[in-house]
């Protein structure tokens, strides 16, 4: 049964995913080609907009005017729409299904997909280039900086050649390895949605990379552990995948009890690490403990 | 036979490619993962460099220093790179050999090129992001604007979507079709690395803007020229495939003497666009003339 934070934390995710999708909207360019359709479904198909989110929650810590943090939330929200799209390829993942409808090499095709990505990488830059995004150019600059190399050989795509590696190496990775491929392909992003708050106000961003990186790994083991036990009609996308595979995951290496009190733990520090910033903080809290209560 | 301006020209050329190689030598992950090695073979293994040349000579105009013109030169080096990737793919142009050498697809697998070419896109923005490519913050944000717009879905995988649509359409397109499409296509970035090195030194970027828009489209005439004309050992890739796949080219649109003279006065109007540089300017010429001289 949903509790009061349960609701409260809804309400926020909710919001936030409104206002970046219909900024999203916008800034993707009009219905009418392949290419424009195509990404605008890989963009625009529904999501938890958990990036968003947590881009709009850091910035109003600091009083960054709302447009600008809606520009940094969609900007990232184009980074991870193109990741998925790419990861669904034939290629990578072969995955049919995305948020319960179909992927977009699906609808469209191959070539298709891999532009839409790429397209929307470029969309990325180009809302976090526009003054729109900050009077200041040096934020924009530092915001670019960081997504560049959250997204990129030393980030998110790093994390994703790791887990295609790992598939095919001789022995199941170990936790720290897991931990570490995991902090790339999924922390990497979340890290910039905490960090680009922080950017945007002219703040220090130690505290909010130090929540994300607990929260992101939170929201992994909380993958992993629903990968084993919901089913697909819940995820929108197929389960039991990983295990199925014979992937190493945080369940395989601590075993479901194991990953359960990791997860609990990580959220708790997390929290803790809000502290400096009092009740302001509250929906990052919030969103720390709906990171292991959700069911898909 | 080669001409001195031939020579000079070629010089020119090569003292760019030698600089912007050994930029991207650093400014590339390290030898030693699949992503890093597929990255580097991309983006390390021969071309013309035409686009550092471009931004090289466009900077040279404003009195840009070469260390920043060189960071901007090995930024659009790696879109270019990512593209061709990307485009080599079997699921868009299934090319398995680019400048002599296996793609990078055949080299390790189409997961790897996919990433290579993403992280390769993200390395871009890292570059022209860092303060090292220009002190003030505004004109790197104006050098990522602006690429990303090239880059992007209003820019050269616009191009390469229509150049796919283009395959299986009903009819073949019409001079302006085609000359639209490559406008985007190769024109895009091919104008960015021309109007780079006016961005960097703060000036006026029109005529440098007219100059790539009709240099990159005496460049593709002669791109379907050669397609014709040359073996594959002259191109190190595959010829006569435009012409066998019924699509429709420069050379099927105007004749080959029609493509020729078309080519030529796009090469005598670009040479005066750039009076207004003089001498200055002089390998900037010697890049047009080469457009249409060559024979790879």
């Amino acid at each position: 049964m949903a509790t009061a934070r349960d609701l409260q934390f809804h309400a926020a995710l909710s919001q936030a995913a409104t206002a970046v999708e219909e900024a999203l909207d916008k800034l993707l360019p009009p219905v009418g080609t392949p290419l424009a359709d195509a990404m605008r479904h890989g963009t625009l198909s529904g999501g938890k907009r958990l990036r968003a989110f947590l881009v709009l929650e850091s910035a109003g810590l600091f009083r960054v005017p709302k447009p600008q943090a809606i520009r940094a939330a969609a900007a990232v929200e184009c980074i991870h729409a193109y990741s998925l799209i790419h990861d669904d390829l034939p290629a990578m993942d072969d995955d049919d299904m995305r948020r319960g409808q179909p992927t977009v090499h699906k609808l469209w095709d191959e070539a298709t997909a891999i532009l839409a990505g790429d397209a929307l990488q470029s969309l990325a830059f180009e809302i976090l280039a526009a003054p729109q995004t900050a009077p200041d150019p040096l934020i924009r600059t530092r915001l670019m900086l960081r997504l560049a190399q959250a997204a990129g050989a030393g980030g998110m795509v790093a994390g994703q050649a790791l887990d295609i590696a790992a598939e095919t190496a001789a022995a199941p990775l170990d936790f720290e390895q897991v931990a570490q491929l995991q902090a790339l392909k999924t922390g990497a992003l979340i890290g910039w949605s905490c960090e680009a708050g922080a950017i945007l106000g002219k703040s220090d961003v130690s505290n909010l990379v130090k929540f994300a990186a607990e929260l992101g790994l939170a929201f992994q083991i909380q993958d992993d552990i629903l990968d084993v036990t919901a089913e697909a009609s819940d995820m929108g996308k197929a389960t039991h995948k990983d295990g199925a595979a014979g992937k190493a995951t945080f369940v395989s290496l601590l075993g479901l009890e194991g990953a359960r009190k990791k997860a609990r733990d990580l959220v708790s520090t997390a929290c803790d690490t809000l502290s400096p910033y009092g009740s302001a903080a509250e929906n990052l809290r919030l969103a720390a403990e709906f990171a292991i209560s959700r069911n898909n």
